[in-house]
């Protein structure tokens, strides 16, 4: 029996997490939560799982700190967007637990900052989404060293096919559509603009230690593939389910096993057909950032980080057009000043800058 | 650098493995071939590699059981249709040769023999055909005890949407045009009616010690994933590439290493369309059959084997239509008293038995 805390247990993520302990019961227990104030869910959280602790966001980062630290603590799942949990995953880490990550904005704004406290900590981060879940399984029993490149699946969003032109006159509500997996506002939006496939390959370049040039973003519409590894023989490895987060989850916790559940199956007879595009990166920029950044490297990846989130926020609002999310994580980037070898303190003051540029 | 034996150097796999090795100059050293006397083809092989040892199949089965016996010989590649090296292959696994199968009816016709003495003398065989190196690749790293079935994926063949009255008519000509692979003219036939797939499933059956309910066959035109596997959490791994047969051969020839090549890549993005259906049984019954013999077990899949040995033969030679091909298996596996447990000889004698039925 594994000890677990949830930061995020409200989220799209951290109840999918407690669908999955549902289903095994005994094999981990809720020990703690932290969740913004969403009563009704949160008050039916607490009494199923009865965690010996409960944190509401509003507490503040020191709280979310000393949660994860408890001795009695054995994981912890990092489901809170953004980089509210950045400084709990760093304490974490630390402390030697094993992580479970559903928020890349962690890797995208302090990528080396994690991987360098992950080594001298000797702590495992395993991925929760169905991405770098994938790869993560495509890897196994391979030799790292001959991996040529990873293919990043993409659902495209709901503009996939759309012209830049049209996507002017989009409104919120099509696209807080998403054709295929169903998530928080903040990610959705992420996906029709690619942000989140662009955040997805910086957190692929950190996460498995390859050079940027080494990852690739395929769109495929049917989220069946949830992402591929070649390698230098010319095979490919890819990793299918039904698009249902709760696969990368179970995967997660039980790694390295692989137990029985009985959810819906893939049937790819019925599903018939798996097609795949390039992504059009004149339409959607956003995914050009993420590379040019990620090369750049230093805090270049938090500047874009912090005025997605930024820029999110502000159509979400309702303050800015849809293609003005593009335009302005451009702006940023090209006025964005870059340290380098950041520590944890410059990287979070990149988002009052940003923030202050925005205003 | 390894010494290899080559049993069916002149055709379609052997002709690939010395591809292979020719890419591979410094790894492997072909020191015997055997062949069918295709002189021209058998010549330039001869200048090109300088192999010890040239054996003409019609030496007979013991020239090639003492070929692959030399204490020099470190691996063998087991390419000739039919059961011509099935004593071949015995010796060689007995002499603790590392074996390279792509003669699926010697494991179709002998599986538990040869199952018996890879155990016995610790032996390894890998598989050098697309479908088996795939489900190979895809069980690397993963606990076989946590797999739910195998997806053997299958062309369908040139007659895939065909009606079976349709198939009334089909010509010798039309059989031999294989839309995916180039291959001989029997396993071309068997692509054709699906009994190759039948093989292959039993194949698998023996390879992986899997039993038959968790073997499955779909149809996949585009022959680009070579098969899957389904572990217990309901995810799929699939291995892809081109189909090319120097990809699983340099697989095997190399495991567990995986060197680079230089052979064109797989683009998905350029072949756009994967598609999925299911086999239809009733048109090509064929694979319903291969299932069914292996159920029963004992001689029953080596009357399967020998049964659609002669019957393409007949047909090869235009004195049974290719719907009689079906029909004469069927009656053989109807006529059959199958020998359980049964030792080489017991299963070479059914070959006798079934040419004895079909005069």
């Amino acid at each position: 029996m594994k000890n677990l805390v949830i930061l995020g247990s409200t989220g799209s993520v951290g109840k999918q997490v407690l669908e999955v302990i549902r289903t095994f019961p005994k094999n981990y227990k809720v020990v703690g939560i932290v969740a913004k104030n969403r009563t009704t869910e949160l008050t039916s959280q607490i009494k199923e799982f009865r965690p010996r602790m409960v944190v509401l966001e509003e507490n503040g980062q020191e709280s979310l700190e000393k949660l994860v630290s408890y001795p009695w603590v054995n994981s912890v799942v990092v489901a809170i967007p953004g980089t509210v949990a950045l400084k709990a995953t760093l304490k974490a880490i630390e402390k030697k637990k094993r992580i479970f990550l559903a928020t890349k904005e962690i890797l995208v704004a302090a990528g080396p900052l994690i991987s360098k406290a992950l080594k001298k900590y000797k702590t495992r981060l395993l991925p929760l989404d169905s991405e770098h879940s994938a790869i993560f399984q495509c890897l196994r029993g391979e030799d790292e060293r001959t991996v040529k490149r990873i293919i990043l699946t993409c659902s495209g969003g709901p503009f996939r096919n759309w012209k830049k032109e049209d996507l002017k006159k989009v409104k919120k509500k099509q696209v807080l559509s998403h054709p295929v997996w169903k998530m928080g506002p903040k990610i959705t939006v992420d996906s029709a603009t690619l942000m989140n496939k662009g955040f997805e390959v910086l957190e692929a370049h950190y996460l498995f230690g390859l050079p940027l040039e080494k990852i690739e973003v395929l769109v495929h519409p049917e989220g069946i593939i949830h992402s591929m590894v070649e390698f230098n023989d010319g095979t490919i490895k890819a990793l299918l389910s039904r698009p249902d987060m709760r696969f990368p989850i179970q995967y997660a916790l039980f790694y390295p096993r692989r137990p029985k559940n009985s959810w819906e199956n893939l049937d790819l007879a019925e599903i018939k057909n798996l097609s795949f595009q390039r992504p059009k990166t004149k339409t959607f920029p956003c995914l050009k950032y993420a590379y040019w950044a990620g090369k750049i490297g230093g805090t270049m990846p938090a500047a874009l980080n912090f005025a997605d989130e930024i820029a999110v926020e502000m159509f979400l609002k309702n303050k800015i057009s849809f293609l003005d999310i593009p335009e302005i994580i451009k702006k940023i980037l090209k006025t964005h000043k870059p340290i380098f070898n950041p520590g944890l303190k410059e990287i979070l003051m990149v988002k009052d800058w940003v923030r202050g540029q925005l205003k």
